[in-house]
């Protein structure tokens, strides 16, 4: 069977969750606890040696990297609903919002989401604790990142991300204002994985993303918010912590 | 016929160039000049509003971002010769390469690159003609990089580019130095993808690229510089500018 390692219904851990259910597709899954760093953890490390969620075990096979495996999804297990266009160029547009998110919007609400929420969890660790932690995340980018969130992230940074942030909503809701899907006239991968990263932002970044100056993609969140796959996601979920 | 809009054979302009000579599609090719802006001008950004090469017309139908072509092609034009792995795991595979050049490696040897060729291009234009130049550019973040390019970029900007570069090179050569190709045990989108952005390295990133520290990235590369269709991509292109 079918086997996710994630965080649960957000941000990245929440694409193939997001498939998955789409889908059909029956799946154990396994809840990692980033407050306990879990996905640094040596049997974590042994699944996925870069230390991050989601991951996907099909009988022993691991795929890594949230879009890759919502694109695995389609190749291994293409159930009667499809959530990649049949057209080669609209699987292309779709691949354009895919690989945007990635690169660019995913980023920039990163760093605001770890500056809100991961701080907090390394604060309060002592020197030694800390650098235990560190040492066990083996990339040395995320070790940078670990490092910013316990000292602060730079005033100037978070100016910059949230530049971004505004410049991603105004590209999604500019879409979005003319057409109900992102890419094929029909719900894809390109929906699922900025819906992602998007949801929520109506309530957390308010002061960008509202009824008045991003219409389009507000309706699309709540669109998209009302799917029954969707409703599964978010009220099938164990809220462990 | 296809036709594909390019810079010529090097970085993104590549990736796409590679597939095309490889599958033997024939396809026309329209040479823009970086040094004119000829990206920026109006009939390009009429072909591809974001003011970026390369992209490819296929009938009328505009395919952007080069990784993006590189699977439409797969997609929409299926040769005998496929770039693509047929398990899916293998696919998965081959798109962890393909996305980490985009979103990582290729984001370090840009600025470096810029820093030492395109920085060249604009020092000489007076206020008037660069703020021209800038205003004609469709993407605010290129806007940024075009005048960091100008005033040059900070010095510790770009120290940290070339840690990002070591540490890219060093993840290829790990991988490479046990595998004679990126993924699925065949040549494919992910060795091209990333021999676009890594050719030319051993030469203008010797110190890090080299048969001492990186023996399996320039056996890759000289491998890969060997094939037929790559030998005929760097002969036939007409260098005009």
């Amino acid at each position: 069977m079918l086997k996710l390692y994630s965080f649960g219904p957000a941000a990245n851990s929440l694409k193939p969750m997001l498939a998955l259910y789409e889908k059909e597709l029956e799946f154990e899954h396994k809840l990692l606890n980033p407050a306990k760093f879990e996905h640094h953890s040596d049997w974590y490390k042994a699944i996925n040696p870069r230390g991050q969620v989601p991951a996907l075990d099909d009988g022993g096979r691991i795929v890594t990297e949230s879009t890759v495996i919502c694109e695995y999804l389609e190749d291994a297990h293409p159930t009667t609903l499809r959530l990649r266009p049949e057209d080669p160029y609209d699987v292309a547009q779709m691949r354009v919002w895919t690989k945007w998110v990635d690169e660019y919007f995913c980023w920039c609400v990163s760093t605001v989401g770890w500056h809100r929420h991961v701080s907090g969890m390394v604060k309060n660790l002592d020197d030694a604790e800390f650098e235990e932690v560190v040492s066990r995340v083996p990339i040395p980018e995320q070790q940078v990142k670990w490092r910013r969130a316990r000292e602060g992230f730079p005033q100037d940074l978070l100016d910059e991300e949230m530049r971004k942030i505004g410049i991603s909503v105004r590209r999604l809701d500019e879409h979005l204002r003319d057409h109900e899907w992102l890419a094929g006239g029909a719900y894809s991968l390109a929906d699922i994985c900025n819906f992602a990263i998007a949801n929520g932002m109506q309530n957390g970044f308010a002061e960008l993303v509202n009824e008045d100056d991003t219409p389009g993609l507000v309706r699309w969140i709540a669109q998209i918010s009302e799917r029954p796959a969707v409703k599964r996601v978010f009220a099938n979920v164990p809220r462990e912590f």
